[in-house]
Protein backbone atom coordinates (compact mmCIF):
# COMPACT_ATOMS: atom_id res chain seq x y z
CA UNK A 1 0.00 0.00 0.00
CA UNK A 2 1.76 3.22 -1.36
CA UNK A 3 -0.42 5.69 -0.57
CA UNK A 4 -1.50 4.95 3.24
CA UNK A 5 -2.53 7.85 5.52
CA UNK A 6 -3.37 7.65 9.10
CA UNK A 7 -5.88 9.74 11.25
CA UNK A 8 -5.17 10.10 15.14
CA UNK A 9 -9.04 11.69 15.57
CA UNK A 10 -9.64 13.45 19.11
CA UNK A 11 -13.41 14.37 18.06
CA UNK A 12 -15.91 12.79 17.97
CA UNK A 13 -14.99 9.91 20.25
CA UNK A 14 -16.13 8.22 23.36
CA UNK A 15 -15.39 7.67 26.60
CA UNK A 16 -15.78 4.68 29.16
CA UNK A 17 -19.64 5.37 29.10
CA UNK A 18 -19.83 5.29 25.58
CA UNK A 19 -20.64 8.87 25.32
CA UNK A 20 -19.57 11.24 22.88
CA UNK A 21 -16.42 13.20 23.68
CA UNK A 22 -13.59 15.36 22.47
CA UNK A 23 -10.56 14.17 23.83
CA UNK A 24 -7.16 15.69 25.32
CA UNK A 25 -4.16 15.19 23.00
CA UNK A 26 -1.12 12.76 24.49
CA UNK A 27 1.87 13.93 22.62
CA UNK A 28 3.45 10.58 23.00
CA UNK A 29 0.42 8.71 20.23
CA UNK A 30 2.54 11.27 17.66
CA UNK A 31 5.78 10.31 18.58
CA UNK A 32 4.95 6.29 18.64
CA UNK A 33 2.56 6.57 15.57
CA UNK A 34 4.79 8.42 13.40
CA UNK A 35 7.56 6.43 14.20
CA UNK A 36 5.39 3.63 13.27
CA UNK A 37 4.06 5.78 9.79
CA UNK A 38 8.04 5.99 8.95
CA UNK A 39 9.03 2.60 9.58
CA UNK A 40 6.24 1.34 7.26
CA UNK A 41 6.14 3.87 4.74
CA UNK A 42 3.43 5.84 5.13
CA UNK A 43 2.51 9.25 3.76
CA UNK A 44 1.21 11.07 6.06
CA UNK A 45 -0.15 10.93 9.97
CA UNK A 46 -2.88 13.35 10.66
CA UNK A 47 -3.82 14.88 13.60
CA UNK A 48 -7.22 15.82 14.44
CA UNK A 49 -8.41 18.23 17.14
CA UNK A 50 -11.26 20.53 16.84
CA UNK A 51 -9.82 22.36 20.09
CA UNK A 52 -7.34 25.55 19.09
CA UNK A 53 -5.56 24.98 22.23
CA UNK A 54 -4.82 21.49 21.30
CA UNK A 55 -4.18 21.99 17.80
CA UNK A 56 -1.85 24.99 19.08
CA UNK A 57 -0.25 22.17 21.35
CA UNK A 58 0.22 19.68 18.23
CA UNK A 59 1.58 22.22 16.24
CA UNK A 60 4.42 23.37 19.44
CA UNK A 61 5.35 19.53 19.60
CA UNK A 62 6.01 19.18 15.66
CA UNK A 63 7.89 22.36 15.82
CA UNK A 64 10.03 21.49 18.05
CA UNK A 65 11.48 17.77 16.85
CA UNK A 66 11.48 19.32 13.60
CA UNK A 67 12.73 22.70 13.84
CA UNK A 68 13.83 23.21 17.01
CA UNK A 69 16.51 21.66 19.52
CA UNK A 70 14.72 18.13 19.08
CA UNK A 71 15.28 18.14 15.44
CA UNK A 72 18.87 18.25 16.02
CA UNK A 73 18.99 16.18 19.04
CA UNK A 74 17.33 13.74 17.15
CA UNK A 75 17.55 13.38 13.55
CA UNK A 76 15.26 10.24 13.46
CA UNK A 77 12.87 12.03 15.96
CA UNK A 78 12.76 15.29 13.09
CA UNK A 79 12.03 12.39 10.36
CA UNK A 80 9.03 11.02 11.82
CA UNK A 81 7.69 13.80 13.09
CA UNK A 82 8.10 15.63 9.87
CA UNK A 83 5.00 13.21 8.84
CA UNK A 84 2.51 14.63 11.19
CA UNK A 85 -0.12 16.79 9.85
CA UNK A 86 -2.58 18.68 12.26
CA UNK A 87 -6.37 19.51 11.37
CA UNK A 88 -9.68 20.51 12.40
CA UNK A 89 -11.82 18.23 11.38
CA UNK A 90 -11.96 14.48 9.49
CA UNK A 91 -13.48 16.12 6.92
CA UNK A 92 -10.31 18.33 6.46
CA UNK A 93 -8.20 15.58 6.54
CA UNK A 94 -9.69 13.75 3.72
CA UNK A 95 -10.07 17.18 1.31
CA UNK A 96 -6.23 17.32 2.05
CA UNK A 97 -5.36 13.97 1.24
CA UNK A 98 -7.87 14.21 -1.79
CA UNK A 99 -6.31 17.12 -3.33
CA UNK A 100 -2.63 15.63 -3.01
CA UNK A 101 -3.17 12.72 -4.74
CA UNK A 102 -5.51 13.90 -7.36
CA UNK A 103 -8.83 11.73 -6.09
CA UNK A 104 -10.84 10.03 -3.88
CA UNK A 105 -9.14 8.31 -0.63
CA UNK A 106 -11.25 5.29 0.77
CA UNK A 107 -11.18 5.85 4.76
CA UNK A 108 -10.90 2.85 6.83
CA UNK A 109 -12.07 3.02 10.45
CA UNK A 110 -10.60 0.74 13.37
CA UNK A 111 -12.65 -0.23 16.15
CA UNK A 112 -11.49 -2.44 19.37
CA UNK A 113 -15.22 -3.71 19.76
CA UNK A 114 -17.06 -6.23 17.20
CA UNK A 115 -19.06 -4.64 14.12
CA UNK A 116 -20.68 -6.24 11.29
CA UNK A 117 -19.40 -6.24 7.82
CA UNK A 118 -15.41 -5.64 9.20
CA UNK A 119 -12.27 -7.00 6.75
CA UNK A 120 -9.35 -8.38 7.49
CA UNK A 121 -6.09 -6.24 6.79
CA UNK A 122 -5.09 -8.74 4.28
CA UNK A 123 -8.42 -8.30 2.48
CA UNK A 124 -7.92 -4.68 2.41
CA UNK A 125 -4.81 -4.95 0.57
CA UNK A 126 -6.17 -7.52 -1.91
CA UNK A 127 -9.41 -5.55 -3.01
CA UNK A 128 -7.53 -2.25 -3.37
CA UNK A 129 -4.76 -1.86 -5.69
CA UNK A 130 -1.26 -1.05 -3.95
CA UNK A 131 -1.73 2.84 -5.53
CA UNK A 132 -5.00 3.42 -4.04
CA UNK A 133 -4.77 6.11 -1.18
CA UNK A 134 -6.27 4.67 1.47
CA UNK A 135 -6.39 6.68 5.64
CA UNK A 136 -6.33 4.66 8.50
CA UNK A 137 -8.58 6.18 11.32
CA UNK A 138 -7.85 5.53 14.45
CA UNK A 139 -9.75 6.71 17.69
CA UNK A 140 -7.96 8.34 20.75
CA UNK A 141 -10.30 7.59 24.12
CA UNK A 142 -12.11 4.51 24.63
CA UNK A 143 -12.49 4.57 20.74
CA UNK A 144 -13.87 5.82 17.78
CA UNK A 145 -17.46 7.58 17.68
CA UNK A 146 -19.96 5.38 15.68
CA UNK A 147 -21.60 8.52 13.53
CA UNK A 148 -17.42 8.51 12.40
CA UNK A 149 -17.01 4.50 11.74
CA UNK A 150 -20.15 4.80 9.62
CA UNK A 151 -19.09 8.10 7.81
CA UNK A 152 -16.25 5.72 6.57
CA UNK A 153 -15.92 3.49 3.24
CA UNK A 154 -14.43 0.33 5.38
CA UNK A 155 -13.33 -0.89 8.76
CA UNK A 156 -10.80 -3.33 9.63
CA UNK A 157 -11.75 -6.62 12.06
CA UNK A 158 -10.85 -5.71 15.27
CA UNK A 159 -7.13 -7.02 16.73
CA UNK A 160 -7.74 -10.17 19.17
CA UNK A 161 -5.81 -12.69 21.25
CA UNK A 162 -6.53 -15.72 22.74
CA UNK A 163 -9.04 -13.73 25.20
CA UNK A 164 -11.49 -11.25 24.90
CA UNK A 165 -9.41 -8.55 26.39
CA UNK A 166 -9.60 -5.61 24.16
CA UNK A 167 -7.74 -2.53 25.79
CA UNK A 168 -5.08 -1.93 23.40
CA UNK A 169 -3.64 1.39 23.54
CA UNK A 170 -3.98 3.63 19.76
CA UNK A 171 0.02 3.31 20.03
CA UNK A 172 -0.50 -0.82 19.89
CA UNK A 173 -3.10 -0.99 17.59
CA UNK A 174 -1.97 1.52 15.13
CA UNK A 175 1.85 -0.33 15.24
CA UNK A 176 -0.04 -3.75 14.65
CA UNK A 177 -2.62 -2.84 11.76
CA UNK A 178 0.61 -0.91 9.88
CA UNK A 179 2.37 -4.36 10.58
CA UNK A 180 -0.37 -6.31 9.03
CA UNK A 181 -1.11 -3.90 6.11
CA UNK A 182 2.73 -3.86 5.00
CA UNK A 183 4.13 -7.04 6.17
CA UNK A 184 0.81 -9.66 6.53
CA UNK B 1 2.47 -19.59 22.38
CA UNK B 2 1.18 -20.84 25.88
CA UNK B 3 3.85 -19.88 28.59
CA UNK B 4 5.29 -16.85 27.31
CA UNK B 5 6.88 -14.03 29.30
CA UNK B 6 8.12 -10.52 28.23
CA UNK B 7 11.57 -8.67 29.73
CA UNK B 8 11.70 -5.39 29.72
CA UNK B 9 15.58 -4.20 30.37
CA UNK B 10 16.59 -1.15 31.73
CA UNK B 11 20.26 -2.17 32.54
CA UNK B 12 21.98 -3.59 30.23
CA UNK B 13 21.21 -1.28 27.43
CA UNK B 14 22.84 1.63 25.17
CA UNK B 15 22.48 4.75 24.68
CA UNK B 16 22.54 6.58 21.37
CA UNK B 17 26.49 6.54 21.44
CA UNK B 18 26.07 2.59 21.89
CA UNK B 19 27.34 2.83 25.19
CA UNK B 20 26.34 0.79 27.80
CA UNK B 21 23.97 2.73 30.20
CA UNK B 22 21.19 1.93 32.88
CA UNK B 23 17.87 3.56 31.56
CA UNK B 24 15.14 5.56 33.65
CA UNK B 25 11.62 3.90 34.09
CA UNK B 26 9.28 4.92 30.80
CA UNK B 27 5.48 4.39 32.96
CA UNK B 28 3.85 3.99 29.58
CA UNK B 29 5.96 1.54 28.40
CA UNK B 30 4.61 -0.84 31.62
CA UNK B 31 0.91 0.08 30.59
CA UNK B 32 1.17 -0.50 26.60
CA UNK B 33 3.04 -3.69 27.40
CA UNK B 34 0.98 -5.13 29.71
CA UNK B 35 -1.82 -3.98 27.80
CA UNK B 36 -0.63 -5.72 25.14
CA UNK B 37 0.42 -8.81 26.89
CA UNK B 38 -2.95 -9.07 28.27
CA UNK B 39 -4.57 -9.34 24.55
CA UNK B 40 -2.24 -11.83 23.74
CA UNK B 41 -1.91 -14.37 26.89
CA UNK B 42 1.20 -13.40 27.70
CA UNK B 43 2.19 -15.15 31.12
CA UNK B 44 3.92 -12.31 32.91
CA UNK B 45 5.66 -9.38 31.91
CA UNK B 46 8.84 -8.21 33.92
CA UNK B 47 10.39 -4.82 34.57
CA UNK B 48 14.07 -5.10 35.26
CA UNK B 49 16.24 -2.33 36.76
CA UNK B 50 18.73 -2.54 39.13
CA UNK B 51 18.18 1.27 40.76
CA UNK B 52 16.27 0.84 43.79
CA UNK B 53 14.29 4.67 43.28
CA UNK B 54 13.22 2.86 39.76
CA UNK B 55 11.99 -0.43 40.79
CA UNK B 56 10.07 1.73 44.03
CA UNK B 57 8.51 3.61 41.31
CA UNK B 58 7.63 1.11 39.25
CA UNK B 59 6.01 -0.76 42.18
CA UNK B 60 4.07 2.47 42.71
CA UNK B 61 2.79 2.26 39.64
CA UNK B 62 1.62 -1.06 39.65
CA UNK B 63 -0.05 -0.69 43.31
CA UNK B 64 -1.89 2.49 42.06
CA UNK B 65 -3.48 1.00 39.11
CA UNK B 66 -3.63 -3.10 40.99
CA UNK B 67 -4.55 -2.10 44.18
CA UNK B 68 -5.44 1.99 45.12
CA UNK B 69 -7.82 4.34 42.98
CA UNK B 70 -6.94 3.04 39.87
CA UNK B 71 -7.98 -0.34 40.37
CA UNK B 72 -11.34 1.04 40.75
CA UNK B 73 -11.03 3.28 38.07
CA UNK B 74 -10.06 1.35 35.57
CA UNK B 75 -10.63 -2.07 36.13
CA UNK B 76 -9.36 -3.36 32.45
CA UNK B 77 -5.64 -2.04 33.62
CA UNK B 78 -6.04 -3.48 36.86
CA UNK B 79 -6.42 -6.88 34.81
CA UNK B 80 -3.13 -5.80 32.50
CA UNK B 81 -0.27 -4.65 35.44
CA UNK B 82 -1.09 -7.36 37.43
CA UNK B 83 0.74 -9.35 35.02
CA UNK B 84 3.80 -6.64 35.89
CA UNK B 85 6.84 -8.59 38.05
CA UNK B 86 9.76 -6.55 39.17
CA UNK B 87 13.08 -7.82 39.88
CA UNK B 88 17.23 -6.40 39.60
CA UNK B 89 18.35 -8.58 37.05
CA UNK B 90 17.84 -10.28 33.87
CA UNK B 91 18.79 -13.19 35.78
CA UNK B 92 16.84 -12.57 38.70
CA UNK B 93 13.45 -12.96 36.21
CA UNK B 94 14.92 -16.03 34.21
CA UNK B 95 14.92 -17.62 37.76
CA UNK B 96 11.68 -16.93 38.95
CA UNK B 97 9.92 -18.46 35.43
CA UNK B 98 12.19 -21.46 35.70
CA UNK B 99 10.75 -21.69 39.21
CA UNK B 100 7.33 -20.75 38.35
CA UNK B 101 7.95 -23.19 34.96
CA UNK B 102 9.52 -26.36 37.02
CA UNK B 103 12.46 -26.59 33.97
CA UNK B 104 14.06 -24.32 31.71
CA UNK B 105 13.29 -20.86 29.47
CA UNK B 106 13.90 -20.35 26.03
CA UNK B 107 15.62 -16.45 26.07
CA UNK B 108 14.81 -14.89 22.91
CA UNK B 109 16.12 -11.22 22.34
CA UNK B 110 14.88 -8.58 20.27
CA UNK B 111 16.79 -5.94 18.59
CA UNK B 112 16.00 -3.00 15.43
CA UNK B 113 19.75 -3.67 14.77
CA UNK B 114 20.61 -6.60 12.38
CA UNK B 115 22.66 -9.24 13.48
CA UNK B 116 24.01 -13.00 12.01
CA UNK B 117 21.46 -15.92 13.19
CA UNK B 118 18.26 -14.03 13.27
CA UNK B 119 15.28 -16.23 13.33
CA UNK B 120 11.28 -14.94 12.14
CA UNK B 121 8.84 -15.23 14.77
CA UNK B 122 7.29 -18.03 12.87
CA UNK B 123 10.19 -20.07 12.58
CA UNK B 124 10.36 -19.32 16.41
CA UNK B 125 6.58 -21.19 16.91
CA UNK B 126 7.59 -23.31 14.87
CA UNK B 127 11.17 -24.74 16.38
CA UNK B 128 9.82 -24.77 20.26
CA UNK B 129 6.48 -26.44 21.25
CA UNK B 130 3.30 -24.73 21.97
CA UNK B 131 4.30 -25.27 25.63
CA UNK B 132 7.68 -24.16 26.15
CA UNK B 133 8.65 -21.31 28.20
CA UNK B 134 9.83 -18.72 25.90
CA UNK B 135 10.92 -15.19 27.27
CA UNK B 136 10.98 -12.29 24.78
CA UNK B 137 13.44 -9.79 25.63
CA UNK B 138 12.74 -6.42 24.75
CA UNK B 139 15.56 -2.88 25.75
CA UNK B 140 14.82 0.46 26.36
CA UNK B 141 17.01 3.29 25.70
CA UNK B 142 18.12 2.54 22.53
CA UNK B 143 17.97 -0.71 22.70
CA UNK B 144 20.06 -4.09 24.25
CA UNK B 145 23.44 -3.95 24.97
CA UNK B 146 25.10 -6.90 22.81
CA UNK B 147 26.50 -8.68 26.08
CA UNK B 148 22.48 -9.05 26.50
CA UNK B 149 21.45 -10.16 23.27
CA UNK B 150 24.66 -12.78 22.96
CA UNK B 151 23.62 -14.08 26.85
CA UNK B 152 20.05 -14.98 24.97
CA UNK B 153 19.34 -18.29 23.49
CA UNK B 154 18.00 -16.91 20.09
CA UNK B 155 17.64 -13.68 18.95
CA UNK B 156 14.31 -12.23 16.60
CA UNK B 157 14.73 -10.70 13.35
CA UNK B 158 14.33 -7.03 13.50
CA UNK B 159 11.04 -5.43 12.27
CA UNK B 160 11.35 -3.51 8.80
CA UNK B 161 9.21 -1.59 6.73
CA UNK B 162 9.76 -0.86 3.17
CA UNK B 163 12.68 1.59 3.94
CA UNK B 164 15.84 1.59 6.39
CA UNK B 165 14.21 3.11 9.02
CA UNK B 166 14.09 1.14 12.22
CA UNK B 167 13.21 3.53 15.32
CA UNK B 168 10.47 2.18 16.65
CA UNK B 169 9.51 3.13 19.83
CA UNK B 170 10.07 -0.45 22.50
CA UNK B 171 6.00 -0.01 22.48
CA UNK B 172 5.28 -0.71 19.22
CA UNK B 173 8.01 -3.14 18.51
CA UNK B 174 6.49 -5.28 21.46
CA UNK B 175 3.11 -5.05 20.54
CA UNK B 176 4.24 -6.24 16.50
CA UNK B 177 6.33 -9.36 18.13
CA UNK B 178 3.30 -10.13 20.05
CA UNK B 179 0.53 -10.32 17.01
CA UNK B 180 3.55 -11.86 14.74
CA UNK B 181 3.60 -14.86 17.66
CA UNK B 182 0.06 -15.13 18.41
CA UNK B 183 -1.59 -14.32 15.11
CA UNK B 184 0.94 -14.63 12.65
Amino acid sequence: MDNLYIALVHYPVVNKQNQPIGSALTTIDMHDIARAAMTFGVKGVYVITPFQDQADLAREVIRHWTLGHGSRLNPCRKQALELIRVTGTFEGAVQEIEAEQNGPVVTVATSARMHPNTISPHALKQTQGADTPCLLVFGTAWGLADELINQCDMQLDPITGPGSYNHLSVRSAASIYLDRLMNG
